[in-house]
């Protein structure tokens, strides 16, 4: 398994990414202390998955912080904030990203009676310990959704919501990882994940290091492996679960979830509770980020693969109703429908 | 509209194509009279569409034909027969190359009597008959698609069954071309059809060029755009039609229908009769061609998007069973379930 995609570097006073717009060709690890990048970092798609843009979030912020010439808390606290509301505005559908900030915020108005400078330290604790807890988590999800596995089967996968993704372990590949330790032999198919080919490019690369038998495919062959009896379940993370168990997740999660509910083949969603959004009631509360068209047209490419002047519509996400879920493997437990109920009860 | 992207020169002694594997960047015409270059130009995509595979089938052969040193009767049927079975090998899944080349054979067959030059002009001449009714047939599904259209609705394809597909209009485009003709404002989303992008390199191409409303996505946008009601209905094309109406089409195509199936729009197959092979009596004897992996991890990119040691599964095509299809346009009609009955009604 790939271990640690991000981090605080030793000093504590850098965090450190392995640079995912590089692989699988490439394997560079930045490290950054300035706010502007490291909301360039998580806007790029360099760092991303839910969980590992929650602690870079955390611990880009913990990093900033440190290195602030504030001495008192309240233009110290002001400062924190506005570096927050800045970030906030890197990912929109990433709720980790608010989640994680809000418990940065939280840290250091719960400590305003100590100095500064020691507030500064229990940030980056804070970080670290949402890194940790993280992976915690993350092992969770895996032991929940390694019961749901029998040896020899296939897992159908989107995007990449894997180690990469997380502290360690991923959330839709950990019950991969987790049946890997125990002996299982389980096969993967892999969504390649137009247009930022996430599938293609991390999916790929951290099951093969790892050992996984993987195999390729573009997502319009997803219905075509189903259809032909090859997939047994699909795992999927998702970025933001509404209180009604609509889950927003990377586009093409929906469009499998349809061909999931027709071939019937249980769809789960593999999510920690963090990424449970209980203010948002449905789907329909969920903003869903359109990204350039150059992703879809250009980004890849040695030579022009679209006309110059076609319009493109590039949705980063689309919302899976309830209503196609079979389940979602939280590390408390996997929540079954009706989710309304299930997700009351926890929160 | 796109005119011509196959037909004979004038002088009549070379089979002129329009390497679709280069657009959109580069408009070249290949000119070809051997027939180890024909097999090349239709088993590498340089031109694709069940039809336009079908009138480059006939004209490559009649070209070669028109070559032959053969002056006696037997050994100019022996050598041309030689060529054909070996042409069947370029694309097998396509049943047009097999019904052009028989329909080829017949002409020499039953012109036994004349001799061999006279027969070499006939098949030229039944080349170009072969181009013209395909124009014809096109012009006929397109006005009966027509039927189907409201003024501003929004059509969604797959991969190009266009003017470049065939002798022209094109068979699933073929509607928006009559509707467009008679002052419609029909939109258009084009699947982008990966692993060979025929939908944004073919179809934005060539609907670009002709004044339609056209906006690109990546194949796993279709269920966004579906669920968004942003599509009123389905046109695809098809490159073998069962005698039970299921239909095998591009890779893609069934995860089409069974999303169409779920949010209630009509998903209609676009085809001239010569795609309906009543010999295969279900999608089950349809065989499907699997292609190289490097058309998903290499072909189209400056840097590697996969990783090298990755396996791969592509298939070219699948195949959407009948009870998914709304309807079957044809140029004699539009047949509706039960398929079985409606095809036997016709052949």
């Amino acid at each position: 398994m790939i271990k640690g995609s991000v981090f605080l570097n030793e000093a504590r006073n850098k965090l450190v990414i392995l640079d995912q717009t590089l692989l699988p060709s490439q394997t560079v690890y930045l490290e950054l202390d300035e706010i502007e990048v490291v909301w360039e970092a998580i806007r790029a798609l360099r760092v991303r998955g839910a969980p590992a843009i929650g602690i870079a979030a955390a611990s880009g912020i913990a990093v900033v912080c440190a290195k602030s010439a504030k001495q008192n808390y309240n233009e110290f606290l002001a400062e924190f904030k506005k570096n927050k509301e800045y970030l906030e505005t890197s990912r929109p559908t990433a709720v980790n990203l608010f989640w994680a900030l809000n418990r940065m915020e939280g840290v250091i108005t719960e400590n305003k009676d100590r100095s500064v400078i020691e507030i500064k330290s229990i940030l980056l604790d804070e970080a670290e310990k949402i890194k940790d807890e993280d992976a915690l988590v993350c092992k969770r999800i895996g032991e929940y959704g390694f019961g749901l596995l029998k040896d020899g089967w296939t897992v159908l996968t989107h995007c990449n919501a894997g180690s990469l993704a997380t502290a360690l372990y991923g959330t839709a590949l950990a019950p991969v990882y987790i049946a890997k330790e125990k002996g299982f032999n389980i096969k993967v198919f892999a969504d390649e994940t137009r247009p930022l080919l996430q599938g293609a490019r991390l999916t790929a690369y951290e099951l093969i290091k790892s050992g996984v038998d993987i195999t390729l495919i573009c997502d319009n062959m997803a219905a075509s492996v189903m259809e032909k009896n090859m997939v047994d379940i699909i795992f999927t993370g998702a970025d933001r679960v509404a209180a009604n168990g609509d889950s927003a997740n990377k586009i093409g999660t929906l469009g499998l979830a349809v061909l999931a509910s027709y071939y019937k083949i249980p769809f789960y969603i593999c999510a920690p509770l963090s990424t449970i959004d209980i203010s948002c009631k449905s789907g329909r509360d969920i903003i869903v980020e359109e990204r350039p068209a150059d992703e879809v047209t250009k980004m890849w490419y040695k030579k022009p693969m679209a006309p110059d002047e076609v319009k493109v519509y590039n949705p980063a996400f689309d919302v899976t109703p309830a209503s196609l879920i079979t389940g979602i493997i939280t590390e408390v437990g996997i929540l079954k429908p009706p989710f309304e109920k299930a997700i009351r009860k926890i929160f």
